[in-house]
């Protein structure tokens, strides 16, 4: 067993406060890691505040995780200590069932083991996550962060990067295709800049005048107000790829019109009741409403390839770890341009 | 011109009366058929009920059309006076756009011409349907019934079938796939014949025991109720592809619940607002709720030659023209197993 210190919850809509714990002892597959970047995302914050109504208290969130290898049991062959590394949302799966076997971890049919407040396969302990100084995670889900990549932008990759980057790849978004994004935040953002790096034609949808000057920033081609409806109907069947990142209850019949032929709208943010959709809308076109969960490890790998080489990073804003309570506020207040990255270092000054 | 005589509705919810009526002289590339048989969908029962608040009176209805070419105009390559032809939902299209290049012409931008209530794009006229002794369709529209199939029987192919048709072709639908489908009625029968032909593992899911034995005589595998919750819980993440037949508003999230990794669920009768969806549901497992809307001419080419081939028939109740407007009334109480057909033949003693 291993001592560490990371922030945790105590109880719902408590403060995250530092607390000492202990790593289990490396397994014989097993990879220590020393953290040096966390990734918050909005997850983090429904998980802490007990909004699904499953959390484990005492809570460590986190699971954007960047660092280096510390130390590797005796059967570990993929990763070196000193290797720079990264852990995303999942650190087990039963590596049997048929989503397994696809490289599809996150449908793993015996449930995939969440990075935190899941249940370790072998001990049965609520797994806990990235806000802390060390972390130990099975081998096979330590993916190599390649040496061109910032580590602290390459965080939010691993949650926000890949969520995104799963639909894209599955509806074949490439050179050519007419992709709009809905929503500009954490997950957004990504989208317009996978999308661009992609060699898609762009359009940023939003409500907000406020926003065509980012959206443009990050690389969109053209930004449509959904705010006015001469330029929503004139952009009827416009697009082959919708990314809808809106986090809660909406109507996506206002987007699903803008679908082409065999056009998708991926939904991506909203785990809630849609407003009620229109089978003729979708009957038109041959439209397709989706939804699509994070990626597997060997999507990941791929997303994390991809942006080293292509150089997309997420835009982030680095904190100390002692103003997390006051990130979760301005990210509910959606006060954020795109993605909090907390500092590790600031963990030992805390 | 020619003189025609045809069953047509003079007002909204008015009775279908025969009527003489003209046909268009022969175009250069027009082909003229006798009918022998039309089928009897359920939007030629809302089309003369105005239901969509569109209907142009008088109204013919009739778009499984099948019958035999009896003159073609002068540039005609395609069919010879003699052949047995068919006409299914639609009877031109602009012939110019992506989707009309791409063979998906029900999908034309400019707007598909509808073989009844539609809007002939040369004269302006409102297309008149198939309840009728004869018809004048361009020969592009004009599609070759193949000598085996039975021409009373494959009627119904030209709607029903092609709509199911489609998805099933798009979704890869093929050997060992596990197809579900949802409701017994026009469309769902050939939906369990032509997937159950395709190689398919087919289960039929219904809220009515009393259908359990008609869906086996069809050929389905196995049938699910979905009135059992215990039957339902135990069919989760079960199939690949859900063909979903009900013809008006419901709620599909029990059905989503019941689709694997990447599965998808297709909508083809319900033209109205669904039930709200669950966002999470379609997270969950990647899954995807569709809509599809008939079919192009190449694909009913196929469907009609895969048939022949494969000796699939809707299974039909043949009707005298004159009972018309009782066939209506039993088709809106669902008592029809599982297709009217009209024999023209008929026409002539009315």
């Amino acid at each position: 067993m291993t001592r560490f210190t990371a922030y945790c919850a105590c109880e719902a809509r408590g403060r995250l406060l530092p607390q000492p714990f202990e790593r289990r002892a490396l397994r014989a597959d097993d990879v220590a890691i020393d953290i040096a970047y966390c990734g918050v995302c909005h997850s983090d914050v429904h998980q802490v505040h007990n909004d699904w109504n499953n959390t484990v208290y005492p809570c460590v969130p986190g699971h954007e995780i960047v660092g280096r290898v510390s130390a590797v049991g005796p059967a570990v062959t993929r990763h070196r200590v000193g290797d720079r590394v990264a852990v995303g949302c999942f650190v087990d799966s039963c590596g049997e069932c048929a989503a397994c076997r696809r490289g599809e971890e996150q449908h793993c049919s015996a449930g995939v083991t969440a990075t935190y407040n899941g249940k370790d396969r072998v001990s049965g302990e609520t797994t806990l996550g990235g806000y802390a100084d060390r972390i130990v995670v099975r081998e096979k889900f330590v993916l190599r962060l390649p040496e061109a990549l910032d580590a602290a932008q390459a965080a939010p990759l691993l949650c926000a990067g890949i969520t995104v980057w799963t639909p894209m790849r599955e509806h074949g978004v490439g050179a050519g295709s007419k992709v709009a994004v809905v929503g500009l935040g954490g997950l957004g953002h990504m989208g317009v800049k996978l999308a661009v790096a992609l060699g898609a034609q762009v359009t940023v949808i939003t409500t907000s005048p406020a926003k065509v000057d980012d959206a443009r920033a990050l690389g969109a081609h053209e930004v449509l107000l959904s705010t006015d409806p001469k330029a929503m109907m004139a952009a009827i069947n416009r697009f082959d790829f919708i990314l809808d990142t809106i986090p809660s209850k909406h109507n996506v019949n206002p987007y699903l019109m803008l679908l082409g032929t065999r056009g998708v709208l991926v939904v991506v943010g909203a785990i809630d009741l849609l407003e009620p959709v229109h089978g003729g809308l979708l009957i038109r076109n041959n439209r397709k409403l989706a939804g699509s969960l994070i990626g597997g490890l060997a999507a990941t790998q791929d997303l994390l390839d991809f942006c080293a080489e292509h150089r997309v990073l997420p835009q982030c804003e680095l904190i100390a770890i002692d103003t997390i309570n006051e990130a979760y506020a301005r990210l509910q207040a959606n006060d954020v341009k795109y993605r909090f990255v907390i500092d590790m270092a600031s963990l030992a000054r805390a």
